[in-house]
């Protein structure tokens, strides 16, 4: 690994049963004596341990994002936009640093654009006759600009969806199942879908949080439940298979989700599991609620058809997962079908929470209008 | 623990790709110079390790039944009566024996009713003025008939049930999904739906097993994937959630799955994550099969509703399952909701298939019309 190095949280504050967002931010610039560092919680070693990984150079930070320590469509956006600062500021190649980034992590559309964004401000500056520290000023002005709008587009989300919330279940006391992590930990903000259980949870009205534990890789168990115990949020956990009991015993008065890619037709990418849960809230009449920002929405993949899943390897799902010794769960040579992601039709999705407001029923014209308010709005048409 | 080693299998066959059943049976009774033990294929430790554990008594297999070295409904059943047929041969309390191996687990049915038959055997013999040696050997007997009648409702399932595949999948080249573990460690013969995937496979007509882990405790990757790849079956492991990709890609033509408990009215109380594959399959117009005997339905219990679902500990699901030194996957405190078991309604189940035929649709006068044809044929009504 390069110039990457680990510490320890020192100092961490308790539990607050108020706290919105971890106590450890995600992800953080930080300029140093020696120099700027981006500093992220390492979400691989949570919840056992909080740590930081402290990186000094673009490599080290590709090197976090392919292997998991920084995660969320979101977030890797906003450290897209603040890895290509960081080789500014310190002088590297800022091509060279966009061209490393923007392929850490091939389906990662965010991330792509976050880098994008960077380099365009890099680009632009350079052309209106600045100097090289200037250019690496506008820079991090634009990687500090996109976690800032981030951090925005969190709490409109929330907004927009904890009124939708209150529309759809009539006397509060919302009873929600997410699946997979949608938090403080996949943005610059508080997140997507677990912002508005956060914004339910301080306005008095989440009477519990469901978790999915989400398979293979447990980012349910591992980094919703850390942060909604962090949040004091009135959460339980459950194996993703637990739902079907919840959902018999009206147990479920919502479904929220994230999007890793939502398509023009509003077909809805999104963490394996999303789909059975959209069926099973169909059968149940509970609402199927997507929450994400309009950036995930890509006008160039059409539909859902259209959309490659990516295929992980079947070790995630044949051994143990987590750090140390890897503990085989099924007999040697086993294969497993493992893809990352599933496919929900847009029939199956009640409303798409966006930052600019909520897509309900689901249509291809519905979702262009505001993603279309979106881009006048903030320019990034011109990206 | 009472008087029972663990003694590794020796000399274990290589994997042969046309057994049908386990080259190491899940149970057996042997007549050693010291005297008669049970002997059990340790299921907590597979499919890592292949070890035997030898019960000398009583208690020591009421604790393999407890800790889950021995499941499965038909199983326990079989374990019952042999564990009272132990008690009588080595001269222990017949009557203490049985009412130790009953309660063992509350709520498996066949287990019960295993004691309740090997002891009722007991009890005529020494009626009919047998001795102590010869109401031993009537035990013994009894025990041995249920084993073997298990092991011929196996067969007799299995037929019923490649008849009803053939009848609803045409064309053959069955790609089957299943769920828990139901097969030859669950039965004295190749067990319930697993057997039906079985009798495919020998067939010639199995294109793909598709095994679902089962989380928390992952009997499908541990056990049912032990067993396909001991049978040389086409498996392909995927986590419960994955399913639903499955069915979206057209890639599935039937569920099979067991059952712990059939109300008379139909519904099944399986393993947790049935019902989700039920509403699944509904959704996806894949016809839903309920393989068990018909031991299984329990007359008493009218419906769904009424079958009490077993709460197990949450930390099945917040910690890593296996033995040895336990990892966590949740932050500390973190409560689970973890129902052992979910409740497929009858509207749901496309057929049960018992070792006296199908009834589809599913209804309480053709349910109660098969399981009053096999008792009138072998006596159970009297026990």
């Amino acid at each position: 690994m390069a110039d990457q190095h680990a510490a320890p949280v020192t100092a961490s504050a308790p539990l607050s049963r108020t706290e919105a967002v971890p106590v450890v931010p995600a992800l953080r610039w930080e300029d140093l004596p020696e120099g700027p560092v981006i500093v992220l919680l390492d979400q691989r070693r949570l919840p056992a341990a909080e740590v930081e990984l402290v990186c000094t150079d673009v490599p080290a930070l590709v090197e976090a994002i392919r292997t998991l320590a920084v995660r969320g469509a979101p977030l890797l956006g906003v450290a897209g936009a603040y890895g290509l600062a960081l080789a500014a500021v310190r002088g590297f190649d800022v091509d060279e640093a966009a061209e490393l980034l923007a392929h850490a992590r091939p389906t990662a559309v965010n991330l792509a654009y976050g880098v994008r964004r960077a380099l365009s401000a890099h680009h632009a500056a350079l052309k209106d006759g600045a100097g090289a520290q200037e250019a690496a000023a506008a820079t991090l002005a634009a990687a500090r600009a996109l976690h800032r709008e981030d951090a925005e587009a969190s709490e409109r989300m929330a907004e927009h969806g904890l009124a939708l919330l209150q529309e759809l279940v009539p006397g509060g006391g919302f009873r929600v199942l997410t699946h997979c992590n949608t938090g403080a930990l996949v943005s610059g903000g508080e997140g997507t879908a677990l912002a508005v259980a956060g914004a339910a949870h301080r306005a008095g009205e989440l009477r519990r949080l469901w978790v999915d534990e989400t398979r293979p890789l447990l980012q349910g168990a591992r980094l919703t439940a850390y942060e909604a115990a962090r949040a004091g949020m009135p959460y339980t956990l459950l194996t993703d298979s637990a739902a079907g009991s919840l959902f018999s015993a009206g147990e479920v008065d919502a479904v929220l989700v994230g999007a890793d890619r939502i398509a023009a037709d509003g077909s809805v990418a999104n963490k394996v599991g999303s789909y059975p849960l959209a069926v099973l809230a169909r059968y149940h009449h509970v609402p199927f609620v997507v929450v994400a920002p309009t950036t995930t929405v890509d006008p160039r993949t059409p539909d859902g058809a259209s959309i490659e899943v990516e295929q992980r390897s079947g070790l995630e799902v044949t051994e143990f997962p987590g750090s140390g010794a890897s503990a085989p769960l099924a007999p040697l040579g086993t294969q497993a079908y493992n893809p990352a992601f599933d496919i929900t039709p847009p029939e199956l999705v009640t409303a798409i929470v966006t930052e600019n407001g909520v897509v309900s029923p689901v249509t291809e014209e519905g979702l262009a209008e505001l993603c279309a308010r979106s881009r006048s709005g903030n320019g990034m048409m011109s990206i």
